[in-house]
Order: C-alpha cells, then structure tokens, then sequence
C-alpha cells in the first residue's frame, strides 16, 4: 500500500530567529507494506503540538534530545491513529501519543518506539488532543513545576508569567486549587480577562502602560513562587520582588528561544539574579521526563479537577500541517490563546471535544475567531 | 577625656565603578566622656574587615542593611578594644568584634548595638582578627553556603571561583574535608600555587592562555556544587558544564559589583541559566545572617580543623585606616591574598598570630611582601 504523506522538513537550521526558509514542504510517497516488514507503526497523524522548545530543538547544541538536521521532518509530538502495525504492540485504529510524530501526515516509527496507546475517545472522556496538554507534556510541566519544584503553601503569592499559555494557565489553577494567591502576567486584555474568569487573583497585560507599577501593586507582600515562562527583563523584575525564601521555576523563557545564536544561550541573562542572595532565594530547573514515573499521579490528579470543572484549558487550533511553520511563529509573537496545535488529518475532529474545553481553530493563523466554547 | 579620631567617610556615593572621591579622610575629636554618658561603647579599632559587599553598601538601594550616605564614616566590621563604656555589658580592656566599628580609629556605638564580646586573646587561641575572618563572616559564609546551601556528598565535583579569597579559600577546604573532588579558579599561578598547597585537586588561573579547555579536562563528569564568589562569564562557563541535579551557591558576584548601575543589578546576567532545565539544576542564594543561630555549630568545627591543622586561612593586611580605600580597590583588582583586613591601631598587634595562619601584611597597597608565614 503506497499513503501520499505530506511533511515540513527542516530546510536550514536557523543561527537566530526562525526564517521564512528554516522549513519547506516536501511531499512523497510511503510504501505502508515495506514499513511494517522493517517492524515499524505507520501512524496517522491527527494533531501535533507546537511549543517553545521547538526552537531550542532547532540548535545544534546537544541537549537532552539529539539535535536535528536539515532534511529531518521537524520534531513533534503528536496524537494520531495507527494504519498499519508491525508491533505486536499496537493493532490498526488504535489511538496512540507519539513523543515525535512530526510535522507530516504520515509517520512511520521504528519499532513504535516513544509510542503511547491512548483511550479510545469517549463521550465526556479526555479527547486524545488531551494528551498533548493538560494531560500531556504541558500538564505534566505545570503540575510538577509549579508543585514539587515551586512548592508553595496556602496563603502565597505566586506569580505565572506566559500565564494565558498552555503550562502557565494550567499552574495557575493548580496554584488556586491549592489555596494560593495567584497573580497572571499576559499579553492581551483578553488573555487577561480570560485569566480572571479561571480563577486568577489578578492579571496583568506586560504590553500596558503602567505595567510595572500595577505588578507592584498586585504583590504587595513580594513573590512567594515565580512560574517562568518567558524570561528576559520580566524575570528581572520579578527577581527585584522575590519575597524572603522565594522560589523561581525555571520552566522555559520564550522571549529568549528567537534571539538565541545557537549556543544554548540566551541574549538576556537575569541581571537581579543577586537578589537571590538578598531575599535567600532560589531558581530551579526541571525536565518534565524527570518526572515520567510519577506521570499517573499527575493525570490523575488533573482529570479529576477536569472533570469537577475546577480545570478549564483551551486549545487553539491551526488547520493543515503546511501551516505548521506559521503557527511556530504565532508562538513567539504571542499570538496563540492556549495550548497551540496543528490538525494534520482531515478525519476524526469530532471526537475532540469535552466539557471542560474550550477550542479556538485558526485555519489561516493570524486570523484568529473562537470556532467553539464549550 | 577626648582622644583625636581619624576617620574615612563617604565623599560621594559612586553610581558606577569607585572613584578616586569616592571617600575622603577627615578628623575630628571625639569626647569620650560625652559619648558614655549617652550609653555609648568607645572602642578603640584594631582591624577592619574589607569585603566585595562594601561596594553594594555603597549603592542607594535598600538591601539588607540601611542604604550609606555622604558623610557617614564607611562602614566595616571590626574588631576593637573597649576604652570606655555606658554599658553594663563592656568594660574597658575588652575585646569586641563589631557588625559596624567603621573606617575609624574610635567607634561610639550607640548602647553597645552590635558589639559582642570576644575571648582575650591567648597563646595557642584564635587572633582577634581571626572573627573577621576564618571565625568570622567569611568562615560562616563558607561553612553555610557550601554545606547547607551547596550540600555536596562524597566524591562529588566541587568548583569554587574566587578560590584564594576569605570565603573561597575556607569553602574549598571544607569540601576537601567533607571528601569531595575540589577545583579552585584564581587570578594568578601564584594563588593557584597556594591552592594546590592547601589540598585542592586542581587550581586554575582564570588569565591564563588555554583556561576554558583546562577547566573543562578538570571537571569531566561535569560540577555538582559550584560555590561562586565572582559572577559574570565564569558563572555561565560553569552553567553550561553542571551535571545533573547541579547546584550554584550563590555568594557573590566581586565582577559584576564594580560595573553595578547602583540599581543592585549586574551589568551581566547569566545567559546561560536556562542549563538548570537541561540538568535540573538550582542557584540558591543566602546571607551569613540567615544562620546567626547556627554559628557556634560552625565556630566549634571550624576552630577545630584549625587546630588539627587540616584548615589553614591567610590574612593580608593593609596598614593604615588612611589606606582603606586603596585596600577597597585592591581587593576588586584581585591582589589581595587571603582575608583582607585593613589594621587601624597601632598597637596590639603582637597578639595576632596563631599557628594556623600565614600573614602578609602591605604597608602600601600594590606592594605587596610577605612579613610572616607561620
């Protein structure tokens, strides 16, 4: 059996920002039966995730992933149905969470290696769209970054900047849930607003005049826990107001990934990092994949909270794996309103919705419009 | 009774590197009588404490400590003789460390605040200066931060910059102590000599040719704990060489102090923080006054080592209270070696030697020669 596939191949690894040459389309053909001779699982792809890291897969520095090549269909994970297995593991029309489908329609995994079988969907049951986010590798970044990195008590101040996003939004209602104070740094009135309708104690457009001064105002005992998403000059500031023993997470530092020269840095370091001396202060890193073994207890825990309606998340949706690129892209300008994800299969958008959702579709990003809330 | 008071205050409060206005001497009597009368302590200053923290005291911003101003002779710990006292608790003849005797040769402390009584010095027993030093600040910051702050285990690779300073030298050893694999970085063959004296593993001379690749053949599995003293670039060297689960203890930053804006930021951030996600890793800052309770815990074990013989600490010494400012900017440059202590009076000084402790002493800053080396 020959499948047309359709995928987006790094073109040239960008020393800076992303360019509008890092990707090309390339189209070919998949030879479905020699795949499954070799023991390989042909998936279907039906969404891939976009994150921050992607970029930071695009440097050819080694970090705890292989970097990638030119040629190479760029990295994603991804959620789609197999068509043709040749793994005892995994039968044709099983859903499965892949660690890197990619961004095409067709992939063809070696020995279904970084392959997860998923719940077939269910009526009221997580969509498999789910287990890119809140129950995926953005759940799992909130639940234990904010949690067992962050550790915050009832009563704190926590702090989540990127708080519209994927992680962000998810760790500030977790940090409710726990009984803290949360403050949401966004970067839209209606991210903000979006933010006090979950729950959030306040929220804050960084892009407003007046910014810094209404952080003051928000925080008036200092930062108990800093959620990082961005970094740069808002990692200063909220460093500048780190209450005694306050605790930073390092999660990720979008406003750093575009202006990085490849080396795994970033062109803006924490300029107040001293004031960790000041207020005895620390800032934590975490890799989500430290975490794989206590992954039950994560979705437990958030499917639990879904299906109380105390967890709302959103995805936003852009239509057709050539559009990948530009959803990337959307990413760093800020444009996506949570979880961000390209549909790659045409089939199967029926099973993607449940009550605790809600899901804004993009088919040309930039011109966003909410298709749904549920 | 009035004695004549030379003493070295705040010219101009400097909002870059220190200037050559930055202090000015001036000398003034003081009536003692006056100033008991008021409850004050009089103490005649022997030793002065010089210290990479002077230059943020020096800085408009309210840290830990009240900001300085114009006028205010600098302050300096120290250590002193009581001449007089309207304190039940001091008496003449005393002697007394001081959070806050000052570039003077006669301190009024007001209700004796921040004075605490030390052991007359005895053959065999401590110098008083050894409780600005080894015994003092800079031992408590070393003992602390490496070892509650740091917490290396057996076998571990510990890397300390500002290694042939008061607090690096202390810390380094306590590591060898506690059985880890110790690099210390210095300024010169010199200090990297004495270093590898004193049991470190490997010594780096940050200036010479070749560093980066020396340093990096001498911390193959990469560094668990890195005690640094110095900031800047050393620190994202050291970044991108953690091993997993790293750990920074944040000391202090002597290259980012001089450049400071007075804003109590660097002028360089660490670009290459976001290794702590790649490595889950952690910077953790602390004050010396965090632990006041525990410091008769590092007191005891600390005098201890010194007298087994397996700590040894150097004190240089700058004479001359008229001198302090150099000494400051000596201590910025890099040529002191060992705690930097400016002598005030000029008596007492017999009493200052133990066994454990070399001494240089520098009648003027810059030339430096060794007087004793017990």
């Amino acid at each position: 059996v020959v499948v047309e596939n359709k995928k987006v191949v790094i073109n040239v690894l960008p020393s800076g920002p992303l360019q509008d040459d890092t990707f090309r389309v390339v189209e070919e053909s998949l030879l479905i039966t020699d795949a499954v001779k070799d023991g390989s699982v042909v998936v279907e792809v039906d969404h891939v995730s976009i994150d921050p890291t992607n970029k930071i897969w695009l440097e050819p520095k080694k970090t705890y992933l292989k970097p990638l090549h030119p040629g190479d269909a760029m990295r994603a994970p991804g959620v789609g149905r197999v068509v043709a297995s040749g793994s005892p593991r995994f039968r044709p029309g099983d859903w499965v969470l892949g660690a890197d489908l990619g961004w095409q329609r067709y992939a063809a995994v070696r020995r279904g290696r970084g392959l997860t079988k998923l719940p077939a969907p269910r009526p009221g049951g997580p969509p498999p769209t789910a287990f890119l986010g809140v129950l995926g590798h953005t759940g799992m970044a909130a639940y234990f970054g904010l949690l067992d990195v962050g550790n915050p008590k009832p009563g704190e101040t926590v702090v989540i900047s990127g708080a519209a996003g994927a992680t962000g939004s998810v760790a500030g209602q977790i940090a409710k849930i726990k009984g803290c104070r949360v403050v949401g740094i966004a970067g839209s009135r209606e991210k903000c607003a979006w933010l006090r309708g979950l729950g959030f104690d306040a929220a804050l457009d960084y892009r407003a005049p007046g910014f810094r001064r209404d952080f003051a105002a928000a925080v008036p005992r200092g930062v108990d826990v800093y959620f990082d998403n961005v970094g740069g000059p808002m990692l200063d500031l909220i460093l500048g107001r780190l209450a005694r023993g306050g605790r930073v997470v390092v999660c990720g530092a979008i406003s750093g990934y575009q202006a990085s020269g490849g080396k795994g840095e970033v062109a803006y370091g924490p300029k107040n990092y001293l004031n960790l001396i000041n207020q005895s202060g620390r800032m934590q890193g975490f890799l989500v994949m430290d975490y794989t073994k206590r992954f039950p207890e994560a979705v437990r825990a958030l499917s639990q909270w879904l299906a109380q309606g105390r967890l709302q998340h959103r995805e936003h949706v852009v239509e057709g794996v050539e559009n990948a690129p530009r959803a990337l892209a959307m990413l760093f300008e800020g444009g996506n309103r949570g979880k961000l994800l390209v549909r790659v299969a045409a089939a199967a958008a029926a099973a993607r919705q449940t009550a605790s959702s809600s899901v804004v579709s993009t088919g040309e990003p930039g011109a966003e419009e909410p298709r749904s809330k549920l």
